[in-house]
Parts: C-alpha cells; structure tokens; sequence
C-alpha cells in the first residue's frame, strides 16, 4: 500500500466510505453527475455576488477559505467516485489530457488570449 | 521535488501551462467556476440520453471511457487551478471532509438508505 | 399593459423586484450564470439518489412537486433576469430555436433515437 | 387556444416537438435535468473568459446576443420540458416564488446588500 499514489488513495477512501454505507447501489454515473452538479452548485453560490477582482482577497479570510475548501472537497469527492465507477484511472486522464493541451495551445500562438468559446 | 504528492503535482503542472501561456490574469475564481461548469456540461451531455442502469456497461467500451476521461480531468484540472488560486490545498481538505462524513454518517443508522435533500 | 406577454411580464416583475432592492448593481452576466448554477444544483439535489423510473411517480406527491416548482421557478427567475441584463428576447429566441430544431431534427430521420453528443 | 399563456403554449410546442420525434422515452426528470446542465455549460461557456465589467458591451454585439439567446433559449426549453414532465405548472411556481422573496427580502433591510450564501 505504501505506493499507492495518491489520487488512487483517495478514490479508495471514497469508495470504501460508500461501501460501508451500502450506498454504491445508488451511484450509478448519471446520479453521481447530479450529486457532483448539487456541489458545483454550492461552490457558484458562495461566490455568486462577489466583485470579481475582490474574490481572491475576501477568501483569504481563512473561514472563508475552509469553507471553499469544503465545496472544493465535495465536488472532487464525487468526481472520484464518477471515474472509479466508469473505470476511469483519473490521474492517467488528467496527465494525458495536459499532455494534449500543451500541444494543442502553443504558447507562441495563445499566449495572453483567452480561447474563445462559440 | 520526489517527495511532492499527487495533487500538489497536478495543481503544479496546471499552474505552470497557465503561466507559460500567460492565461493566469483570466484565471479569477469565478471565471474559473464558470470555465468548471462548462466542463460538467460537457460530461452531463455524454450521459444525458443513456438509461440509467446501462450506463456503466455503455461506458466499458474502450472510446467511450477515454471520452469520459476526458470530460471528468477537464473538470479535475479547473477545480485544482480553483483551489489554487483560492490557496487551498485541495488534498487536506478533502481528507478533513471524508473525516468529517465519516462522523456525520453513522453507517448503523445510514445503511442502505440516500440521505435525502430537501 | 394588457398586450404584455407572460414572458415579458415576468421578466419585468423580476427587474423591479431586482432595482426596489437596488441588486441590479449584483448583476453582472457572469454572476446571474452563477446564481442560476446555484440553483441548478438545488435542483439536481432533489433528484439525486432517486432511482431514474421513480422520479415522476415519487414528485406526484403534492409538497415534493411544490418543492420542485420552487427550484424550478428559482432557475427561471435567473434566466429571465440574465435575459434582461443582456437585452436578449427570450420569447422571441426560444421560438427561434424551436423553429431551428424542427428543421435539423426530421422525425423520419430521428424517430425514436436520442441524438448522441460526442 | 386564443387564451393559452405564453409559457403554456410554449411548453407545448417543446411537448409535441418530442412526441413527434417519439423522445418522450427519454424525458425522465433525471435525464432533463442533465440535459439542461449541458446546456447551462454551454452558457457558462460564452462567458467564462470574459472580464465580469466587459460582459454586458461585448454581448452588445448582434451575432454575440444571437448566440446567447440561443444558450438561453436551450436552457428554458429543457426547465419548461422539466416543469412538464413532473407536472409543474411554472408560470404560477414562478408568481409564488416572486411573492416569497418579496416577502422575506423586505428593501428596507436589504437595500444594496448581496445576501450571502454560507
């Protein structure tokens, strides 16, 4: 166990907490895409009305910040749970998924443009 | 740096794309939130049509659970730009609030049944 | 007055709810789409842990369905509300987007099959 | 017909546009709800890179209001197919949910206060 990284740890903890609640009949992804939704939720209201230049600075009060932090931990909560029930190795995504960005926007190209959406 | 964890490592690696592309100044919390949320679209859509009990078998084929790899480390990789920026470190908070649902849920009184929100 | 369609008038009563709290100063487009994500989430919370074939019979009940219409009427006030701010006609551009999907969307073609986003 | 109210009439079109397509099989409240999430990250999406005091002026533009209408446009689309398939008669969800804020956001006490989510 002692190599075991830790975005798989995590996954386990979560995993193993829901078992122990027999609450993995209930996670099935397009429920568990909800729950994680209700956390994104949470997160957008705690910033909803704040200037935005002034967001950084007003979390820095630290309950505030441990109260971000919780909505963070949520959302992320459930997205383990999203991949570990697809089958989905995260980390292996995310690395590649960055690997993918970092040939897709050239710096020399994108540099100080935001890409637009449309 | 052989001591750095997983999670530090990847909010590493996302920080330094956005600042070689010098995309931090677009990087405020709630324009981060906002990029999160279009990335939870994209995962939402991919499952929107899908019974709910074929969900997990539709996704075991191999381009399917790339595909929702994906979706799920574009999201990973916005929410640890937003814990970053915010300065919280994801990986505690997350253990403090698995400690935390592990008080709060007794498995006696909570097996089997979905706290329900109202 | 009584030429006003129900779309404009609501939307109306949300502006002047909004300037007798002087809140239109809150509400930037970018932060009415995080108001509406909140709401969102409240929404997704109700049915989360629902199995997917439960949730019209178990919403039949009176006070859920009323618990529903809240989140449901809260989401509404935010889209009106984003609407306004940005000068949009959402009478005008949903009948334009019905419009629009009649023509990509035969039913010779499309019968029956949920179209796949990918 | 001559006295159906807007958000009726529209429900109806967006009802008969997915019997026609027999797509109602697909419209459990879940489903939709997932579905309106991909549209709300459509939305969030045109916004997200954009400076929060810049937004209104960009979307000033023709072919930009076009666009969000259209977002906007898919959004109520998926809530009014929501409201329908619980039952929800959302004109007057909404004119009840305005008469509680109303109520519990008296402007004497509120007047130019954000109120804040915790």
């Amino acid at each position: 166990m002692s190599d075991e990284r830790e975005l798989a740890e995590l996954t386990r903890l979560v995993r193993e907490f829901s078992t122990e609640r027999d609450w993995q009949q209930f996670h099935d992804p397009k429920s568990v895409i909800l729950a994680l939704v209700g956390e994104v939720g949470e997160l957008a209201e705690l910033f909803q009305w704040i200037p935005a230049d002034d967001a950084v600075p007003r979390f820095a009060d630290e309950a505030r910040r441990a109260r971000a932090g919780e909505e963070i931990a949520d959302v992320l909560v459930y997205l383990l749970r999203l991949a570990d029930v697809l089958g989905v190795d995260i980390a292996t995504a995310t690395r590649r998924k960055l690997a993918d960005s970092h040939r897709r926007f050239d710096p020399a190209v994108v540099r100080g443009t935001a890409p637009e959406k449309r």
